[in-house]
This record gives structure tokens, sequence and C-alpha cells, in this order.
């Protein structure tokens, strides 16, 4: 931690910022510039909280160095987290991009929920996505199915084999999802829901958990640490658009070079969501390529057989020959530029 | 609902679309224009998730002409919205700012609790703030004393009079919150935590609800139109700063504009933050009189016995003679501005 | 500067990095901690692009302490700097608010121009603001009256004994604007223009510089550096804000914590300009209200004789009788919390 | 254009709104709905300020349908612009992506421009880069070579026969860069210094215009509507970043979706600057790959022969043997996606 003093800090100030972070264990080091002096303080960060030095007289600024997440961080784990999904399916390392795809909510029609399984099963997609639970920023907006939608998606899992992946809301309903998923989702508004990140850390199921649509990296992680710190390993990040300049062109801004930010600082898997992320289907193939190129583990992509009649995220979403054609050209990159770097390697 | 075609968007296009709203019980209207056909759709846009009219072929934008908020609008209601918090304490309307003052968490050192609570009552602050419940990026950082944290406000509530305001941060919580709290607050975390705004909206105390760090005031609004929608009307609407352009002077930039845009738009209180809505201890005091200028219905400081030793949020709380100092300003600028205002209505 | 080492930092590259900050002449601290070594470097940063630093190889990250710029710090000059703009007015220090009104553009009408002159005047404003050379998104709307609109200023203040604001788009055009103003303007757009800051740098009239619409407070302030570094020291900041969260409701957020932030690391006067700052008539008595409680030095708003025929910004201008409710308001504000704090002192 | 009337708005002021836009031309259809009238006017928006309509009486708000972008947009050029940039290069449409790399700055070490010159040559590169007069945030920072600068990217281009692109920063250089440069750049800082904008849109270089750091994307594609308002067709977009959610990790927000949106709603060719766009060195190959699988038109890549002694960015630059390597990958990328795509067509 380096502890930056006012210039007009006096030495009285000065020692008894030395004196608390000794008291706390730190070893300090004081540099005297011309204008201003400034601590630095060895030690575990974690043991303190930096806006109590911060209030302290004569305190101009305080610097960290070290990231307070540790269990997520790529110092604390050199090897990729390579997550086991089930039924084979493993996410994360130099794995081929798993694509999870489904209806944005699953609705009462459940013919078209099937129909969406079988075409995305037969294209090579693994996770079958659908949300049974869903945050609406209205409340007069369709609020989900719950255990209907769940079991719905069971059956659909059943007769195609894919997984499923699915949301969770609130600390009451973990046990519940849990039930029937084989991923459980935090949705980006969640992100920060802490009760609920603890809870679905002590679950035994992996977690995607979405980056908030305004969330800093270091918040992202620190959420992702969160669970870990819960007791659940298994967490696999997703980037879904953050809040941009452009409201008009695009719904969110989709930050792609969180792909290999995270790569770099953390050993989890990271994925991407590029019908969130952008919000407009014409969209969505460009941006799935590029984020293959950019070297995600994963991507979500909205799938409804008539997104006419979506009851939520329409627009975003893909009809079942739009994915087919997608996926096609996905399929391709992934072979081109994946495979053939693990072939390499 | 207005309905913009693309340029290329043919004749049968444009029927489908016209055909799909007359269906949905809208009244249509074609505009052809020279380059794009626009409809204007009149009727009730709640019955309808506008993304699936924008998910037809054809179709370029949607704009929405009402919002969808009904409850929470001026429309719905003319007269302000005045909330009795109890011991003869309203929010709202003409009433004076009520302020809220309190540490940050309420920490093991219930004394200190007790002095700041004697101390804030004796400059005219009306209601204590103190969070057992804590909302912390980190998992590492201290996370509230829970029920215990409860019983302190009381105590302090008891003692002094003060009425308590304190964060719920899931829904399995709000019954003992509701318990101990005259006023539940939704922090700004939470914000779209919508099964914990069904939750606050079924019980019967008055519930402040901040607005999220990345929020527009459309999503604002919405957010407590979740509450009022779940049966409870009494909601404080509280600004704490957004994420802004500068992140190195601020913590957040406190948006002051929302008050009196929310005081044309709804019918609800709406108060100020300045110690989350800044993060700087010096900035308190000419925010909060900005803020009394603006017509804020409230104001909510933050206020330790130790700053320096607090467990959160130390930086931009302020000691007991600094608040009292800020308290004395602020009386006097009420008197000037608000109170005289009521006279001459 | 502190320069932190990457974990895998190798002795060869630390080394690397002391020799070459030794060799520019800072004085350098070696801290190791358990997981990385930092390095303090104590000198004048000035003399090194950090950049160059972070590109060395096992460098991590460089932090600053000392902020870059010096002029307009108030470490480089204690007492507030107070500018005489001509005719007696003064700004700055505890000088009451000066008042900046006038038309978004000079237009071709000049009898409304005159009499929206005539009408601020008698109201107590000082200055009066006119666009001469207009900065327009688009090409196709007004682009200013140019020397014509200058000459029409001109009379209006010779009539009037107001002064004259106004803005300066290009270098080639210094020249000619500061013939005709007593203020010039840099607009949000030109802040980072240069060429133009060096430009009104060398002319000998102050400068009213406007602040980015998604400047930073440090690049803000680096701004009026530039132009105090070409050797003009009459710099007036103005807040008109910034990009912001909601699009919606307001053309952009009005950041008046940038008043009392600006009052404690600069010098210079920083006023606030609460028609840009928020895009609508109604928001412009509020946060004028809520600039002067939070210490501003100045305010410029928008007047119009017939805002719904003005060609450009009508909808954020008053008209004449709005305005002298306004500035009623405003003198009744600045009499009890300005003048008086004066007395006081 | 649309005009949404307040609920409170008397007949009187929608008739004065539909005779006021019946005089300019425009024609008015009436939709009157429970709560409120919408009124639509067809005709030619850039006759007119919406923001002078929006300052009317019992008006509530304006929403435009037509972009006001016209030389600039699709509608008006079906066909992609495809720009010679002279010996034999060709930037847009279906024409592979073109590299332009070099230094931030021209520095005074002529030989370490010409080895970075013959290095990228050797790749494959197109355009050689290199600023002579440089955009600095402060005015201690290294402001550029001038003429002396442009003189040495001569000479590099001379012996390698690389185009050359450079920044022109005030209208009084444009004549002058123009002499040397093959490619004018206006940089992001500069993108709406309309005197600059008109300036270059008189020249006959092909100008390529980068994104504002804050700007949408209509504000862009209108920047470049001064540019060809002005006369000069050949505008080159380029994407380099926008300020975003975290600042930290990276410099700037790398907005990748801005290739399929400029591709979809203009005819210009849109490129994107990976190192400004990002600020880290480690992200400059993810993010050009996935710049490509978007459908970028060109890259724009900083190259440094001793990065750790650049004059500007250096932490950004690769060095030589990086960019080698960068550019295998690249290339052979270019080979799978772009040109196979191309041989399909």
């Amino acid at each position: 931690m380096i502890i930056i003093m006012e210039p007009s800090a006096v030495e009285e100030e000065i020692q008894k910022v030395v004196g608390r972070m000794e008291n706390l264990g730190f070893r300090t080091i004081l540099n005297r510039g011309d204008v201003m002096t400034v601590i630095a303080a060895i030690g575990d960060k974690r043991l303190i909280d930096p806006a109590t030095i911060a209030a302290m007289e004569g305190v101009r600024e305080i610097q960290l160095i070290q990231e307070p997440f540790k269990l997520a961080s790529r110092e604390s784990k050199k090897d990729d987290t390579i997550i086991d999904l089930g039924r084979g399916v493993k996410i994360g390392g130099d794995h081929p991009p798993v694509v999870m795809a489904g209806p944005c909510s699953v609705e009462d029609n459940k013919e078209g929920l099937l129909k969406v399984a079988h075409a995305i099963k037969e294209t090579g997609a693994q996770v079958l996505r659908g949300g049974a639970f869903k945050p609406r920023t209205s409340p007069y907006d369709f609020q989900g199915l719950e255990e209907t939608g769940l079991k719905y998606l069971k059956e659909a899992s059943d007769q195609t084999g894919l997984l499923i992946i699915t949301e969770v809301m609130d600390s009451q309903d973990v046990g519940l999802v849990c039930k029937y998923a084989d991923i459980v989702q935090i949705g980006a508004r969640n992100m920060q829901n802490f009760k609920l990140l603890k809870a679905v850390g002590q679950c035994n199921k992996p977690v995607m958990l979405k980056r908030g649509a305004a969330a800093t990296i270091r918040e992202f992680l620190l959420a992702a640490e969160h669970i870990m710190y819960a007791g659940n390993p298994n967490v696999i990040l997703c980037e879904r658009g953050v809040k941009g300049i452009d409201a008009k062109y695009t719904r969110n801004t989709l930050d792609l070079s969180v792909v290999p930010i995270v790569k770099k600082y953390s050993h989890l898997p990271i994925m991407v969501d590029p019908s969130h992320g952008t919000g407009r289907r014409y969209l969505i193939e460009p941006m799935s390529k590029a984020a293959i190129a950019a070297g995600t583990h994963g991507l979500m992509i909205e799938v409804h057989h008539e997104p006419d009649k979506a009851y939520s995220d329409g627009g975003q979403s893909l009809d079942i020959p739009m994915f087919q054609s997608v996926m096609k050209e996905l399929n391709s990159i992934v072979d081109l530029l994946v495979k053939k770097e693990k072939a390499v390697k």
C-alpha cells in the first residue's frame, strides 16, 4: 500500500500514520520528496480497509499495489482452470469455445423450446440456455415460468443430451435451480448481490457470472472471489456488454478486451454473450467471430423459434436458420484459429 | 409507440407490423415519408414487449412515447407523496429536508454508536443510519454484525428518539430488518435485485431506494415501480452518485439534477447522499448545501465517532465536531431557502 | 513516481529500471515486498514520459504522485486568482458570482440581441454571451455570423456597458475575436485543441475554458496549464456537464462537485453553465441555485428573446421574463449565502 | 421528426406547433393518444434545428427518425467507398485490411524511424505512421518535430515505398501536412474541431478521422459529414477506443462493434487502432485478430525501434520483433478469413 501525504502534512501526522501501519503488522518505508512524503507500507492489505487510513489527518490518497482478489488471481494458480460441465464438455484452457444457446426466456410454448433445443444440438452447441426466473426492468414485463420453466428445460435436456444453464435471482431459489441446472447463471444485475454470490458459492454446480453493466474488471473479479471464497472454485466469467457512450446503435458496448485481460490476470474461463452485448441481431455473427479471435472460452447466443413472438429480447434473438448459418461460420473459424493453435502446441 | 421501418422495408412487412399491432389492440397511423415509413401505434404499451416488435422483418427501431412506470409517475398522482416516517417526522412535499446520519457500518463498539446518536440528535437530525448487513466489494472486508447490529441501532433509537434506517440485502432478511427499522434501505448494488424489491414491496415500512451506480432515471423509477406494484406506496428515492468520467478526485459523480427531474416526473420524495456521492469528506458540506438549494427532500450523511478507525468508508465520514459544524451551516440554509419559500406559499 | 514491478520481474530488470531513473536524475528507493517489488522514484516527473518507463521489461504499472499541472495548482499559488474582467467586474476569490447571459448564437436579428442585452443588464448580469463562431455537430446547422456577429455584440456592449464573452474555434481567428471580446471562450469540444490553447495563451484577454464533455479533472486542469504555460495567467474554468448515464432526461450530467474540487486543487476561478449542463429549461433555476450553494464563481445562462425561434439550443434557453424571475431568485440567494459569508470573514 | 407533446399541452399549443412545422414545409399527422398527443412531421429535417421546436410551449420531446448525416450514409450511396491511397493500395469494400504502422511520434533519431520503416515494409504493412505534430495532454510533454518530422517521414517513404499517414492538428498546418502525407489524420481530440474538418475537407488527400473518446456513432458520422460536405469524399473512419468503465486495466475500451455498425449505416471504410484502443502492448495481438474477424478495413499499430526510450506512448508500442510476430499471425488470419470470403464471393 502506498500512502501519499498532503504537501501540508506535518511530521506528527506522518509519524501517526507510520505508527498505525506498523501496529497493524506492516513494514513501512518513508520516501520524503521535495513537495510531499510518501509512505510505502508492505504487508497483507487484506487485514485493513484502506479507507480508514485514507481518513487519517494529513493523508491525501492511498494507492493499492496488489489487487485484493486472491483466489481468482493468476498469481495464486498458474494453470488455467478447466471446468468439467458434465457429459464430457469442458470449458477453459485450450478447449475449443463452448456454445450455449437458446431463448432468452422459457415460455409457455414448450414445443418451441424443444424445437430450438434439437436445432442447436445439431449445429454442435453443447448447452441449452433459457430463463425460468427473469430479471425485468419493468414489473409489467413477463417475469418467467419459474419451476415449470426449469422442468421444460430438463425435458429438452433429456431429449437432446444438451447441458442446461439457467439464471438464479434470489438466494432462496438456489436449491431449486441447482436441482435442474448443470450450470447456474448469475445475471449482470446481480453481480454484486453478495448474499446470492455466497449462496451459489455453497452449491456444487459450476457458476457462470455475468459482468455487471458498469462493473470494472476489479469488481468483476472480486465478485468471482466472493463465490470462490464461499467454497465454489468453478466460476466461469462472462462479458455481456457495458453501458457505453452510444445508446442508439447498440444496447451495450461489448468489451472484448476483457477476454485477454482476464486470461492474463486470472485462471478462470472467460466467455462472451454477443446477444446482450450488442442487442442487435445483425451484430451477433461479426462479434461472435471477433470473440473467438480474441480467445473466448465460450459464447452465449440467444435463439428463438419465432423471435418476433418472443416474450423478451426478441430483437436480439436469432431464429433457427440464422443460428445455423452463424454456427457454420463459427465452426469454420474455430477449426482455423483455435484447433490449429492447439495442434501447434 | 413509434415504429420506424427500414428504408428498404417492403409493403408486406409494413402491413405485417400494422396487423400485429392492431391484433394487440393498438390503433395505428401510417406516416409514409420519402425515405422511410413510420407507424404510430396508440394503446397500452404495457401489454407488449417492444423488443418483439423490433424483431419483426423490416423494422429499424422502436421509440417509446410514454414511460412504462405508472404508479411512480406524476401523471398518475398529481400531489406529492408525503411519507410519515414515525414520531412526527415527514418527508416529501414542502417539508424541510430530513437529515439521516450515522456511521457506515454498525461496529462492535456500541458506545461509539450511542455517542454518534446522541450527537446527531442534538444537531436536529431525525434519523440514525448504520449498516448491519454490509454489501462489500471484497469478501475480505467487514460484512456487518447482522442482528446484533440491529439491536445496537434499536438501543440507540430508544435512548435518543431517533428513527432508524438500515439496509437489507436479501429477501430472506426482510422480516428481520423490518422488525427493527423504521425505514428499510435498498442499496445501490441491489437497485435491480427484483426479488428483493418485491419482498420490501410486501412489508409495511417505508423503503428508501438508492439509485444504482449506472442506473438511468427510467431504470431508477422502474425499480420504484417494482416496489409499489408489489403493494408498498411509501418509496423514498435517493441519489448517491453515478460512475463518472473522473475516478480520481471523486468516488462517484453526484448527479443533483435528479432532484428537480424526479420532482417533475414523479410524486415520490427524492433525497441525496453526499457521502457516497462524492467519497471525499471535504465535499460533503458544499454538496449538501447544493442539494438543499436544488430542492432535496432529505440528506444522508456518514458520521463516525472516530473515522480513522472505521471498519468501512472512513475516508468519507465526518467526525462529530465536523458534523456539528456542517449541520449549523445546513440549518441556516434551510431557514433561508426552504422555510422562507414555504412561508411565501 | 511509483514503479510497480511484475511479480515475475527478475533482478536484472529491476536494476535496469533503477539505473534508468537515476540517470534521469531521480532518487530511487527500493521496496521489496513478498510478492512484488516497488520502486519509488523521487524527482521532477516532468522530465520524463512515464509511458516509456512503463514500457520497460518487468514493469507492471506506473503510478504518479504529483499531478503534472503546476502553474494551475494550488500548491504553486496559495491565493485565489482574481481576474479583473474590465469595467470593475472581478471574478474569483470571495467576489459574488458573475452572471454571463445571452443567446446561444448571435443571429441576424440584431434587435433581438439588443433587447436581451438591455434586459439582462437590468437584472444585474455583468457579461453578455453570444456565439459568432458556432461549433455544430452537423454541417447543416447554422454556423454563426462570424465578424458580423462580433460587431453586433460590440454594439450591444456599447449600449449597455455589459462586457462581452464569445467563443473562438480556430487559432486563425484568435486575433479577430480578441479585438471584440472582453473574455475569450474555448468551447468544450476544443478543450484539447492544443494549438488553439496555445494561441489564446498568447493573447492578452482572459480566457474562459469549458470542460470537455468527457474530460477528467486532471485533463481539464492540464488544458488550463497549456494556456498558462503559453503566457496567459487569466484562465476561468467552466463546468458545463459531462456525458452521463442518462441521456433521456438531461443532455449532460452537470457535475457540481467540480466547483469545490477545483477550489481545493487550483487557485483559478471556476464557474458553471447550467444551460448546456442540463439541456432543459426547467432545470436552470434549481441547478443555478445549487451551483451558488456549492460555491461557484460565476454562471453562464442562455437567454433568448424568442427561444422557440432560436437558431440553436432554443430548448435550453430562457426567455426574458423567465430569466428575470430566475435572477430575482439567484440574487436573493447570493445575498443570503455569499455576501453573508463574506461579511462574516 | 416526431414531436411528443406534454400530457398537459392545450389545443392551442398543439396547433401552434402544427402551424410552425407546416410553414417550414413539413407535412404533419396528428396522433391523439389517451394521455398525450404526438405529431409526426414529414419533411427535410435539415431545414430546421429540432431544439427550437423542443423549445415551444407544450412540447415534451423531439425524436428524430432520419439521421442528419446524408453524404456519409449508406442510404445515399449503396456501394462501399473504396479509396485509392496511392501506389496501388486500396482501402474499403472487400480489400484485405490495410496495415498502417510506425512510432507514435517521429523523434530526433531518424535512423530509428528508418529502421522501423524497413522492418514493417518487409512484413507486408503498406503505410508508415508517425506524428510530427503531437497533441499532448500536458504542455510539458514532447510536442513533435513539426516539419522536420514530416521530412523524416518522406525520406522513409522514399526509401521503402511505404505510404505516409500523419496527423494535422490545426487548420493553419493543413497545407504543410498535405505536401508530405498520403493520408491526413485527424486525431480523436480534434474530431469536433469543425474548422479543421472543413480545412481537410478542402484538401485533395484522403482523410483518416479518429473517433473521439466519448463520441457517439452519430457524432462520429456527422464529423465525417463535415469533411465530405466541404468537398472531400475520401474519408476513412477509425475506432481507437472510448472512455470506458475500467480505467485501470485498459487505457480505453476498444469498441469493435463499430466496425459492423458503420458498415451497415455508412459506405465509408472503417478501421481500428488497437494500440491507442487498449493502451497495453499484450492486448494488441488479440484485439487485432478480433478486429479482422469483425471485418475491419484496416489496422493502425504502433511500433518503435526501442519502445522503452520512446518520447510518447512507449507502453503501448510493439518493438520490431514483436510486430513481426503479430504480423505473421494477422497475415495468416487474413488469408483464412478475408481472402477466403472474397474467393467464395
